[in-house]
């Protein structure tokens, strides 16, 4: 993990990180130019020596790129790509890399775009794939989103893998969140139990940068580039009223990366409030006692507040999103009350502008950054399928693209590890130490 | 007003238009290059002739510019500034070009930045007054909201004046909406009463463009462009999911204009509710029938809602806030309410996303377009109060910029004719007139 | 004109601002709202009574917009769009209203894409032209550029009406600069001679914004909002370095709008050379004294030139591009070379950097202003048409769109008026007047 | 080295990597949270165990961050910065977070901001330093370029080590390229020599992102951005004339890293010419004849050209710039004659758009990405300085925060190795390989 934005130690590796294979590759590639990686290619999991864990030796993950053999004849190979959970930026270019990769470097007979998420599998929603070729993608990348269109929640595995066989798919790329990867774990039990040859590969995609594994998700750059937009303006708001409070609200269910890195982005924030550093409201060393003072020191305040943080304060909703996700309490809304009801008692006349800006932090097209990302992310998803790997994602460790078992990335949540030095820096930034007495 | 935005017939004329003065200007301007505008200079209200009241002669209102002759001595004017109200884009830019023109071109002694709006006036608030030089300004163009600060709501017009002798200001420019050009009318009659030579200048801003005889206020060309990029957003969720809809409120609280300019600007949006024109929610030709209808023929929908719409649907709050504008209905909240209920009725499995930009259309730095208006508002600004101008606003009027008599901007509101072609574009944009049945 | 745009005197107008018709106008438009206008409305030209010539009675243009009786049957009528000359932002979206306009609310049977200007007529060239619907061109405004392509120079005016006879077209619109409008007015003469009824509509662009009786042109305020990015960046770089000097060249053959208004938003900049002001290189009053006056001052100076400014101190080129332009002499080049000599003389260890922002001023998507402009150009162009209006142009003036005889935007160039209150703005935000002395 | 920015492979490690220091640490630090770095953390050079030479251990680099003892007292401590070289983009973000770090976290009791590079410590220049406090650096960020002002070229160790000697300063902050670092190196020297203690820290600095031991420089990801954006002007241009040809060309004396990666970011470019990777002009496999198959074959082509590209088909221009960089010759030019001649012959009326950004990619503000990345830098060069080591530079490796000697940074220059997958990627995405049959 990166230093900057270091995270909770990466939970007890499993002692198997090799990557299934549908069988030997046989088929000599055409590769142009460059050189092949080979099979065995690793690289090592961890770079900091006193996080291997147990003296043992360091654990490696299989190098991403081109392989010499493939599995797949690519005249014959079908592929199928689908979009599932919330957007996020890049979702079109991680599309557009494998179909100009499929089709102009393997000459894949073709690639099937699967509508609405998996709902685009079942025939009874009536979302007819469509069939992606370069004419097709070629401006996509310019356009937030996804040109397949996305949904939520599971469907049935069985009629998935129908689907599949029905349609000739050899290979599926899946991008999506953790429940996506789950689903896609379970695609590739159904595949096996089928004795198909079908290879399933996932590209975790999440807004909020809480994939296990992955060092930073694609389109994380862009949203925290967005979301400290936001945070210029009630920068602004807050200068522009006396004792002034600019509130921004930003997702983070969570964890609270994209809070803590745009506030490092702009470092004129005061509080910053994350899911993973419980803070309490009241008291001498709570959030309204702080905030007082910083009014009264400063003249304004800048309080940046992750959806997720702050939870313990709110009532549990109990309900459920389609993903099966819990709703959440409406921290800002709780914030708002009580900094109103404690600024009258306090006898400050102070003004708060809050603002959300929500989902204009990932419906956006992916910064520069990003769609490189995304290129990469997308081309060696292709090298991975087409070598016959499955039951595998593609993610980026340690600066290299790398294959990890699926099971890697659903067993747990990245989150801000609230004792490393990122969140210390977090900390400096905003001050907020000093008043919370951290 | 411009055809393409299109308002009301303009409230019956005052039957004088003429500004006016402290008394006969004398000393010499000193102005290295161009020409002086003479003092009877003056341009046509009307441009179309058939709006010319009861065929009589075409009004006129007085050019701006510079003045061959000025009132006050340079060397001894000081001057003030005072920003109220909500913030806009571009207050900065107007704040910068008084000052330098001032400094640069006419030498005055002194130009007091007044912080915090009326409240700096009054010494209880403990605000002290900025001195502003072309240094200090420099930069501040680069920044969203003032430099001053701002706030809302009355203060004792006496201990204002008061402030202006005390401080032997000769000049004093208000920037604000149409409560704050209302006490500057009552600063102007205070100012008379005890015959003090003050010349009291506004320079008239709204974020809703609602000021009358303003073409476009200033900063309303920046946030439409800000607007324009949520709805950009939330017509990529509307794609993202099956009966995707992307519901945007925008802030207009009785005119609708950011809304339609926004609408008419990326002229993908499906519904646009203004509070010009009334709708019905229920019923055959209610928005939710209309809603219902676009999303199965097209998948999705955009609607695009102004803060101030449909108002009569919700129940009045009673409440107001500081500046005495009374507190809006939510809405976007009853909407997004009745379309849950409607859609389930309906049986459509819709996912709804709720963007609203708020504050970030407003706290942004000027567009070059908006920093070009503001720096001829705060020039003229400038020229009118140094030529002994008083009670006056400096507007753009038919591609000039002309002086207003404060009386003027306030006494009514710019609102969207819904018979107008403009709103027929907006309607035609967004082809809701056929839903409606218009 | 506007007045913070002020332009050298019209050109004496023509007896006859009428438009031309090709006949009377029979069938009942079907507009769903709104109102028609008569087609008498006129607005008046001059805004400013002391511009009306000769005392006369102030002349009017005819107002744009929808007839209540059009001339053309819409099921039977065939469009055809052609774009050419030099790139501006907006011709994507004047070319989407002219579609959405013709498909949805007139309900054209066809609207023909003319690829590669003129060119495209030609069989020769094989360039085939699009059938454009409202699904072609759904997305087109998010690009900068032409989806049709674009050429330069004149083709055969006969072989073009053969082209439009064959394929049956009614409605002609011609997007281009005055070369363009030019050669539409001979292509309206041989549809005369042929006494066939094609309306021929031109929107007329130009990145110069050098359009006689066009307020702005579309694009222009984009291209502004570029070119100061551009300045910004010579600004920075000229702070950055001891005795730095940032030297921008901008667009600008004959008028030197776009370096104006540019200088006006950032109001940053030193020098502004522009075609109109010619100015002297040596000497006391020339531009490398005033230039070393200012260094020696604040030490650092930002110079904006438009291309074609300063070309009495080049050799003519004698050569022409394919518009027939004459090649200018390299001003940039020629400033720089003797801004070396002069500072190694003066003793100045001076640091320029050049910038060149070309054409990314123009290829670049439009705003939302600029969008919005071209929206209203696109449907009144298709309004006109129908109505069989011809040899016209759709343009705005006093804020209302209005329909000019083609040969009035042809019989001149809009210049810089260096008498005009503009010019002296630009030359107080630069105060190059003290140095050069003007 | 990130596998998406693989480069040649670093030049043999020296033997010791260790870090120089002033003395034994002793004052305790006075962090509030987070934890201190223990001085013996270090972190693996390779992450590909394959690259660890001659199969010895894998060679460690000193973990950077905040130490439990410091070696200076921070009372009495006096820090300097100074900024030298060419512009880019994050400089004041570096500059701010040194300020705020050492007043805020350490209350050191000044920071000196040197003016305009090495020529700020030689009072002839008469240059006065800056006293840099929260207060004014609290907005830089928001400004591209340096506000310290920069300079090129060496002066005077032995004045520069006496004016750190007169101003007592202990801390130094060196932010350059690799002529500073190695200007920082001779500082250490005399400072050795003259036994006085002061710590000299180095943060690398330079546009083209080819320090050697640097993953990638800061500023480097928003030049590329701004790279992208001038591409995507060039294939707007391309598309918009028959046989168009866009040509960008951009920073890169030595390595192509800008335009190989704004190429990757952008995917519609055709030609990726760096100097790494020589080519031909003329030939079956040059150049020019790939060009003219690509335009035949798609009708535009868009070609990227890094300033250092070709070199070997241009005369050496001997001359030098104040850095000691030889001036290189304008393989731009040279490219557009060669088409222009070589067309002609082939036929084919093309239409070129050359586009060079130059400045405009380093003089922005830097974006989200590039500012947390400064502040980190800037943070730990001021945990490094005070913990009492010296001679070393800031850098980010393997994705941690580490201390390089400063030799380490000097010893050559990082380019693309274009036996890399990652220049096959960039071949892969423009298909130049197809083309030259590499």
């Amino acid at each position: 993990m990166p230093q900057d934005m270091t995270c909770l130690p990466p939970p007890e590796l499993p002692q198997d990180l090799q990557i299934s294979v549908l069988g030997p590759a046989k088929i000599p590639s055409d590769l142009r130019c460059g050189r092949f990686i080979p099979d065995d290619a690793r690289i090592y999991v961890y770079v900091d020596p006193s996080q291997v864990p147990g003296g043992g030796p360091n654990p490696t993950l299989e190098m991403a790129g081109p392989r010499e053999r493939i599995y797949f004849d690519p005249t014959k190979t079908r592929c199928a790509i689908v979009t599932c959970g919330g957007l996020c930026p890049g979702i079109n270019d991680v599309i557009r890399a494998i179909v100009l990769e499929a089709h102009h470097n393997y000459k894949v007979s073709s690639v099937l775009g699967i509508r609405y998420g998996l709902e685009g599998f079942i025939e009874d929603y009536g979302h007819t794939p469509l069939e992606l070729t370069p004419q097709t993608v070629a401006n996509i990348h310019e356009f937030g989103g996804t040109i397949l269109g996305s949904s939520r929640g599971p469907q049935s595995v069985e009629r998935i893998v129908d689907f599949l066989e029905r349609r000739n798919i050899s290979c599926l790329f899946v991008i999506g969140g953790d429940g996506t990867m789950r689903a896609a774990s379970r695609i590739v039990e159904e595949v096996n139990a089928r004795k198909v040859k079908i290879a399933v590969i996932g590209i975790p995609k999440t807004i909020d940068n809480d994939i296990n594994f992955v060092s930073q998700t694609f389109g994380f750059d862009t949203a925290v580039g967005k979301a400290t937009g936001a945070i210029r303006c009630a920068h602004v708001e807050a200068l522009g009223a006396p004792f002034g409070i600019g509130l921004v609200k930003v997702m983070g269910r969570e964890s609270g990366f994209i809070a803590a890195q745009s506030a490092l982005a702009l470092r004129d924030v005061d509080f910053v409030l994350v899911p993973e550093d419980p803070f309490e409201i009241h008291g001498e060393r709570g959030f309204l006692a702080a905030l007082t003072r910083r009014l009264r020191r400063r003249g304004h305040a800048v309080v940046v507040v992750a959806e997720g943080a702050g939870q313990k304060h709110l009532q549990a909703t109990g309900e459920k999103d389609p993903s099966g996700n819990v709703r959440l309490g409406d921290i800002a809304g709780l914030l708002m009350a009580e900094i109103a009801a404690h600024m009258k008692n306090e006898g400050i006349d102070h003004t708060l502008k809050y603002i959300d800006p929500s989902y204009m932090v990932r419906s956006v097209p992916a910064n520069s950054n990003d769609c490189i990302y995304c290129g990469f992310l997308g081309q060696n998803a292709v090298h991975a399928a087409m070598a016959g790997k499955t039951a595998m994602v593609v993610s980026k460790w340690n600066g290299y693209y790398v294959h990890m078992p699926l099971t890697l990335v659903t067993q747990g949540r990245k989150k801000i590890d609230v004792c490393s030095n990122y969140w210390r820096s977090v900390l400096e930034s905003t001050g907020q130490h000093v008043y919370f007495g951290g």
